[in-house]
């Protein structure tokens, strides 16, 4: 039951490997991560790699998956083959220049092939160009995550009940999700009520919902391999004491906007960060932002580019990444406003669309 | 809102760092990894190191786990701090022996390490011979995951419609687990409708369910942080064509059940599978069980040890791991009968405890 999008250009698949071989000026790649295999191949396995040089591109894999990559790489050009009886790492014996995503390969790994091939070289920045830059099917699939997202949560707000559990309301929300088509949450479910959203990686608990409360819930799912995110914060019921709440609450919108107007195509990360960042501090706020402001979406849910104070990476079309400012008064509350959107000529496009305005159930 | 079970046995987290730190000779234990953190602190973060010398041991994270670390923590003698301004690499500089689990760092982080230390070891089958004995609270987190999936299944048994389809199967079950406790899954569960079961890791898809299919569900949930692993498979309605399935379907329940019964602790893991695999091997059945008979269940889903033909790690009292002999009939069915189970005075108890005779919804 391969997903259609996967079928769609599969002929184009085998450019992925060219290029990244191409660019990182080696004579083999040598991939044996999973989201890389996965961006290599549309072919998702917990085992398996990817070699490419100038013979073509093989997609290595054991007895498990063997039938099922054969069909779904069927006119692609990869070729299929059974795991060696040497082993993975035995098909670098000998190999001249070989390229590997330093940040994905194991030390033992890296022991590995530095004693089997002539040179071992890093290609983690030509995935990075790579990957961060979507096609045409890629940003189908994260649209499709985005829309799934947006109708669980739309669908959600009305089953909200005095007494559930923080757990209870996730279990509603990502059962929304995978009815609606996602294949699973891209992260677990952040979903805090009350003091439990003032802290920016709440752990979903037992924590009952009362009158009055804040509600964060930081959520996505994944569709044809590939991830959503976006985070809403609200308030169930207004209990009359929620006038710094509603106060701050138009300020991280205006920052969250701030970025989605200002943001452009050829910024860096940390020009991208300060759009918003500028915001809050004009506002005092910024002490209460303690994380960045974004990262990259894709087959991973945190990935390249970062928009962070730190970070040089430069923002092109076809990236899709996180805008979700975030302010948190710690015991007290928090508020985190996030979509996940796309650069297109130029300028940002969001990707998750539900209300952002000031909502009381 | 942490789990109560993190609390129970706070003081006795920081042995684990120390034990490793012992086993391993070092001077100093440098562990970024996730999971292996998780371990040695009982606190989940997407970020953060923990390292433990001489002076005791310390975790160390950014802004957005700072305060919820340091309230789990509290009381269990492990330090908590943020990471320096020179990031995590720092802490290494001028470190004597320094162990780093080699199969957890990426080769960047190895290449800083050496660089920075004047000795790198790695502690991989230390943190796996301390991890794979699971202690009171780590077992108890086990059963939980387990009776949880066990409830879900029962449950779900009832919800199986014909023309749903193989997703919407997968939404049902993971609701249920959910709702029942699980803070999500601990793997991509697999539903395999008819000939979508003959795949032994099908891809969960759009195929609709019909009276007469084999229903092949591979599912598991986390509780506390810690996985269940389990698999069945049985038939929706019989169509009178399901001769070659019953007989087939004994024999691998007999080897299911020959592996409970003989597998003891002191065993190999080649041993352990071959408690199984000869079995279907009497049965002329052996070359259609691709894979392995089970693999070590705690914090991660595919963990140390491994119960499989060329592996010869020694299973131990306090255990943990599946027993899944599977056969796979390509294009027609697929039959995998899997418990989790643990070792206990020697012998195999099972911790998944649904019932496994023949059934026909």
């Amino acid at each position: 039951m391969r997903m259609p999008h996967v079928r769609r250009g599969i002929d184009m698949l085998i450019e992925r490997s060219k290029k990244v071989l191409n660019d990182s000026g080696a004579d083999m790649l040598f991939i044996t991560a999973p989201d890389l295999r996965f961006y290599l191949t549309g072919f998702a396995s917990s085992d398996g790699l990817v070699v490419a040089d100038k013979n073509g591109t093989t997609f290595y894999t054991d007895a498990r998956y063997l039938e099922a990559a054969k069909n779904a790489l069927s006119g692609s050009g990869i070729n299929v083959a059974e795991v060696p009886k040497g082993g993975y790492m035995s098909l670098s014996d000998g190999a001249g220049r070989l390229a590997a995503a330093f940040d994905r390969i194991t030390a033992d790994e890296y022991v590995a092939l530095t004693s089997r091939a002539k040179q071992v070289v890093n290609c983690t920045n030509e995935f990075n160009a790579a990957m961060s830059i979507k096609d045409e099917g890629e940003l189908a699939a994260i649209k499709k995550a985005c829309e799934i997202a947006d109708k669980a949560y739309t669908d959600m707000l009305g089953a909200f009940k005095e007494g559930m559990t923080e757990n209870d309301a996730a279990a509603e929300l990502e059962y929304r999700m995978r009815k609606f088509g996602a294949s699973g949450t891209s992260f677990e479910t952040i979903m805090a009520f009350g003091e439990g959203s003032s802290v920016p990686h709440h752990e979903t608990g037992e924590r009952r919902l009362k009158f009055g409360d804040v509600i964060l819930m930081d959520f996505g799912c994944k569709w044809g391999g590939y991830c959503s995110d976006c985070t809403r914060t609200f308030l169930f019921g207004d209990d009359k004491k929620h006038e710094q709440f509603k106060s701050v609450y138009a300020k991280v919108l205006e920052a969250h906007m701030s970025a989605k107007r200002n943001i452009t195509s050829g910024m860096t990360g940390r020009e991208a960060d300060e759009t918003a960042r500028s915001v809050l501090r004009g506002y005092g706020l910024d002490k209460f932002f303690t994380h960045s402001l974004g990262h990259g979406i894709g087959i991973n849910i945190h990935e390249f580019p970062y928009l962070a104070p730190r970070r040089d990476n430069v923002l092109r079309d076809g990236m899709v990444f996180s805008d979700e400012p975030g302010v948190y008064f710690e015991g007290d509350f928090g508020i985190r406003i996030e979509d996940s959107v796309t650069l297109s000529e130029g300028r940002v496009v969001s990707l998750t669309n539900t209300d952002k305005q000031l909502l009381i159930l």
